[in-house]
């Protein structure tokens, strides 16, 4: 994976207990094109508040993340710091401060550890010279088992270039405060408005899709650099190239979204729950949402019962318009219920035999209009289960 | 407890495994004042659709509940068997079809065992003579470790009282399909208007209280019975014993709500959740519920862990209006943090000790106007918190 002129590298800050990696650092030798989607939580980070201001430019140069510490419910303190590390990066690095993004996971409400930062800078910054992106996504995890990458090239003008991104997930896939960092880095040459579209695209057909909107971290955050090193002539709405790179953007999200997934703490289960008939896609949306988070549903995935029920109950307390006599479910290929009530024949069988599958999909039509909607899932494998899980046996 | 003109009987109808009583009966010697409040999911059981169709009539004489099968997306066939079952119930106890109330808890999207109900019914409407409210409570237990009563009395124009009511609710309370059933009787006579009114109050109060509106099951159902027996006048809303009325009504229903929340799954804790100085009582509910239904907040609690910056975090995404710089935090009464940063001091200490207890309170105040909400919860204490509750350490 060849990137053009980025470099990296993470250290020990002694953040975290010792041992582990906890600052790294992301640096383009050249101003890149940037943009990022943040935490609506209406408690934001210093990190965020601070990144969210200066990404306005539309463009960046370094990123500087840090776990252990999320840096949040910090007060002005936490703006100090995220100010001063960065403007210590940007000293170190001969650029503006305000080419700086920062980002943070970790424990709420707890100060940063400001010299040990400070102190850990310039090895951080030495260290680019020899870095890797791996070293990266190392670094920013918490209570992820692996780390999460994805790269993928393509053409622009017969010019060779690469869209590779790093993720961090956490312990559990829930709607609800799992710190979601994510970082994006291309050498492509791309025009902004485009570059922003697509991103945010992108990223609702990902990110957006394993996790509930509005009910986000105090520090969610994905970013994309593009520093146009690749040479190629911009990318543009129009542009011959334009459709691969979305592609390629989408690809890598969707990638790095999933490991997500599959990372969620005590998963057994990949689950693609897919709402089909809806009167919208954003009533198909909200569907699938409430499928893919319902405890019930989760839990009898992990006890593999096909217990179909509790997905239409889900379905029904979603807030989109149902009406439960249309309403028909599928494990994979096998039709489990239809005009809202068990299919009957060897459906149970059948459908148990899927829930037995290790990745499977769940779709429930609505009957009622075109709209649809894909989201991914875990199973939830806790100990509760054994209520849940055999509830019906 | 002396409840005039009401009689019992529950007996094994074989819907659940054999051993167990899972139908149930209750019956007013004469007509009695009734109203509901059902679940607002869109997919309802059966007996949700047929008792809110009967029940406009503010008038019913006997409630048939069974446990082990909720009756639930079980399309016409469902509507069958709640009719009929019901039917042979009127008719056992010579009063019109529309006089039975039906209600039901259990899997979903199994049709009912309609031949097995029926054999049981001669006997369940023989044992009216010989039962106790204390078999209801027992029969309609599904994953409840103990059942769930309640009783009061008072006097209206001298002349005794008594408002009792059961309830069950689920292994684990989330806001998310815990099939919630709750009856009160009482042989007061009430103004229906009255009745109404004061009953949907006390539901607000208490059974709103644990759990988030529209996150419904198919199947909750409460509904209120006063036969009137008493021989007191009508209590209306201006008559003397109005305002104890509805005390005892919101006593009894409040108790239930929070017997439900101790039987949480594995609870360990019963957490009472303030939230003061919202922009408004539906803002501070709002933020409320969102800190209560926290898997990260309820496993910090398990973990006995003082994380308050989760519960920040809870606050900020809850959709209430929230300024991070006026928000503050008190475990009882030690101040946790306050103008969104730490308090600072012996805080951690003490803040620990609170959540040693078994009980406590948490409330966030948001600094900006005068609305209030109180909600209860547990905590959670699944395998999983091993990477949640000790996420600090």
């Amino acid at each position: 994976m060849d990137i053009k002129g980025f470099q990296f590298s993470a250290v020990e800050a002694a953040i975290k207990k010792p041992g582990r990696k906890d600052l790294a650092l992301i640096f383009s030798e050249v101003p890149a094109r940037a943009c990022a989607v943040f935490t609506v939580n209406a408690v934001k980070a210093a990190p965020v508040l601070l990144s969210a201001e200066r990404i306005q430019s539309g463009s960046a140069q370094a990123l500087l993340v840090n776990s252990g510490n999320a840096n949040a419910c910090t007060g002005d303190m936490g703006m100090v710091v995220a100010r001063e590390t960065s403007h210590l990066v940007a000293e170190g690095l001969s650029i503006s401060d305000d080419a700086v993004q920062v980002a943070s996971t970790g424990v709420i409400g707890v100060q940063m550890p400001l010299e040990r930062i400070k102190n850990a800078l310039p090895a951080l910054v030495e260290g680019l010279s020899s870095g890797t992106l791996d070293d990266i996504a190392q670094a920013i995890m918490t209570t992820d088992t692996f780390p999460k990458m994805e790269a993928r090239s393509a053409q622009a003008d017969g010019i060779a270039y690469t869209v590779a991104g790093i993720a961090k997930g956490a312990g559990m896939i829930m709607p609800n405060m799992a710190t979601m960092l994510s970082f994006i880095i291309s050498d492509v040459a791309v025009e902004a408005a485009f570059l922003e579209s697509a991103f945010r695209n992108a990223v609702d057909c990902s990110f957006n899709a394993i996790t509930v909107d509005g009910d986000m971290s105090t520090n969610d955050t994905c970013l994309i650099l593009a520093n146009g090193m690749a040479g190629n002539s911009p990318i543009t709405a129009g542009s011959p190239a334009a459709a691969e790179f979305e592609k390629l953007l989408h690809e890598v999200l969707l990638s790095l979204a999933k490991q997500i997934v599959k990372d969620g703490e005590g998963a057994t289960k990949f689950v693609e729950v897919r709402i089909t008939g809806a009167t919208s896609n954003a009533d198909a949306k909200r569907a699938a949402m409430a499928v893919a988070n319902s405890s019930l549903v989760k839990t009898a995935f992990f006890g593999q019962d096909a217990n179909w029920g509790r997905i239409f109950a889900a379905v029904g307390y979603s807030g989109a318009t149902v009406d439960q006599s249309r309403l028909s479910l599928r494990f994979n290929d096998v039709c489990m219920a239809e005009n809202g009530v068990f299919a009957g024949g060897d459906a149970e069988a059948r459908g148990t035999e899927v829930l037995k599958m290790k990745e499977f999909s769940v779709c429930v039509d609505l009957g009622l209009g075109s709209g649809t909607a894909t989201v991914y899932t875990s199973d939830l494998s806790h100990e509760y289960v054994s209520i849940n899980a055999d509830y019906r046996t």
